[in-house]
């Protein structure tokens, strides 16, 4: 209750406890029916929701909860990032069975609140409840400066190239790893250094950490909608072949990756090739655009040396809409297997 | 895939078979990365979420998937509707058992986007998984005219006259019959008629309406906000007396009601006591506010027949944040039961 006895699992007193930076145009934050802010700084507003569901999404034994709880706010801010806008605030809401709302719930709302905090976009509210299984479900708010324009999925043109920024494929074998090996005490770590002393060795280690704690390319996309640097963009979250079919889709238009542009992961795990990994796997939160002539020049001319290397994968032409994959010579339609929760 | 091979269990393909109506200001309604609108046209948003979790708010065989996807969203507008604001948008994460992806998708869709349509917000994206249980979480968001100001739990005024809109008890009596009759062909029932020749009397189709299907005062709190007849305003989903000590704490007053000016049900259900039902029930989607003697007068003077009688049920006082109960001379503090998922 408010004010009264607040209880252990209570997100309003958690957050008064824990208070967050707010911009001025947030006027309630949180305990109300509603959180209110005032929507007049901003000429556009994105907004997303995922969810990310145990033994859907995750299992409980391989991640801690204080990394599930900074991996579910960035895979939303990841598609904030994909449309170019600024992060501006999100919603949480979280069901856990009932032994988990001591520490679990601590560790998973700092977790959360820490990237809160770093990308600027503070818990506004959200709702607690008891379930069987834990239940994360997270919608963000995104804005733009005053004369700038969402970078759709549609806005892909004939002739464009195609530009990937970001790793694709290790997430993927990472989650192969903990498929084949499902460790049992994963869930106890909570920084890299320990991660990587359990990993074994450095490529491991990237497939884990690229599966378990992802780093969205928020400033990235920020960067090339404010720069006017891409025609269309997408966020690599169903794997690369099956993203580059939906924005293909969505510009009526063919698409082609280069194989050998690709930079795929140096190894294979088990049965689970990297080429396969890159194409199918998901989860990668890399940025997939494309870009005219001139936009490519701009971009390469000026692309920030601390951002992650961006790769001309391809390019964008007149057809029916399609994913080709071309090596050397040899040019084959691609049916992506991508991600189907039902499949 | 978006274009390519529609599959049954697709948001995105769903909606484009079933346009909506759009406001000018939704630039991207679905199918990207986001969705995007141009929030200029408001002063203020409000902003909510809300889930519906199967076996912990509902259990699938007590109610239709058709009026579980109408209750989903009312129960999210009814917050919007406590600040006063015009409902505009929405966004909906649905988990479903595998099972479930046919007939059960397509009449919870339907029933969520009559409410939609009904209250003019449309459905702009949304995330579905697999999951061993229905889970069902909605954010919905708001907009205020020019000149209005949202209606905070915190207005309340030393003096304020404590006015409750709707009714109290019913859903609670309702959902004890579910209880205890534990009926397993409810969930067929997707009108009215059906429902009240199942129940058997008015009083019990009352009660199982008010729980199965209740009606938010969407169109009350709206009207209220525009004509500044309300200092304080909260929507009674955890029950009156745990409502109304959430408003005392947030204005830091204390709040007395008058027991004999609530209207209760008629009947016990079973061993649950009609008034037990009122103070502690929960779900009732009632409207409490607390207005100033201006405003009391003003209220009175201009209450649209149409909307559900008004009354003043108790009032505002100088003191230490609680709830008193008031019958005939007779005052004493009372500690609200209400809804704690956790307990």
């Amino acid at each position: 209750m408010p004010g009264k006895n607040p209880r252990e699992f209570d997100l309003i007193e958690w957050i008064r406890h824990n208070p967050q930076n707010l911009p001025p145009s947030v006027l309630m934050p949180i305990g109300d029916d509603c959180a209110v802010f005032d929507p007049r700084f901003a000429s556009r507003m994105t907004v997303t929701t995922d969810v990310l569901l145990e033994d859907v999404h995750f299992r409980r034994r391989w991640v801690s909860s204080y990394w599930l709880g900074r991996k579910s706010l960035v895979v939303n801010l990841s598609d904030l990032a994909a449309m170019g806008s600024q992060p501006y605030a999100c919603l949480l809401n979280l069901a856990l069975p009932g032994d988990l709302t001591g520490n679990y719930f601590h560790s998973f709302l700092k977790g959360f609140l820490e990237e809160a905090e770093r990308w600027r976009t503070p818990l506004l509210g959200g709702d607690l409840s008891n379930s069987e299984k834990v239940y994360v479900s997270i919608t963000a708010w995104g804005s733009f400066k005053e004369d700038r324009h969402p970078v759709y999925r549609s806005g892909g043109q004939v002739d464009d190239t195609l530009i990937l920024i970001g790793d694709v494929g290790f997430s993927r074998l990472g989650l192969e790893i903990l498929q084949q090996e499902d460790p049992d005490r994963l869930w106890e770590i909570t920084d890299e250094d320990s991660l990587a002393s359990w990993s074994g060795d450095a490529f491991r280690f990237r497939c884990l950490k690229a599966h378990l704690l992802p780093s969205p390319l928020i400033p990235v996309g920020i960067w090339l909608c404010e720069n006017g640097l891409a025609n269309s963009m997408i966020d690599v979250s169903d794997g690369l072949a099956t993203d580059l079919l939906h924005l293909a889709c969505e510009s009526q238009v063919e698409a082609e990756i280069q194989i050998d542009s690709l930079v795929l992961p140096e190894h294979n795990i088990n049965q689970l090739s990297a080429l396969e990994a890159a194409l199918n796997g998901g989860e990668d939160y890399a940025l997939l655009l494309s870009a005219s002539p001139e936009q490519v020049e701009r971009l390469s001319a000026t692309y920030p040396s601390h951002f992650p290397p961006h790769r001309m994968i391809g390019k964008l032409s007149q057809g029916k809409p399609a994913v080709y994959l071309k090596q050397k010579d040899e040019r084959q339609p691609y049916e992506p297997s991508g991600f189907d929760h039902f499949k």
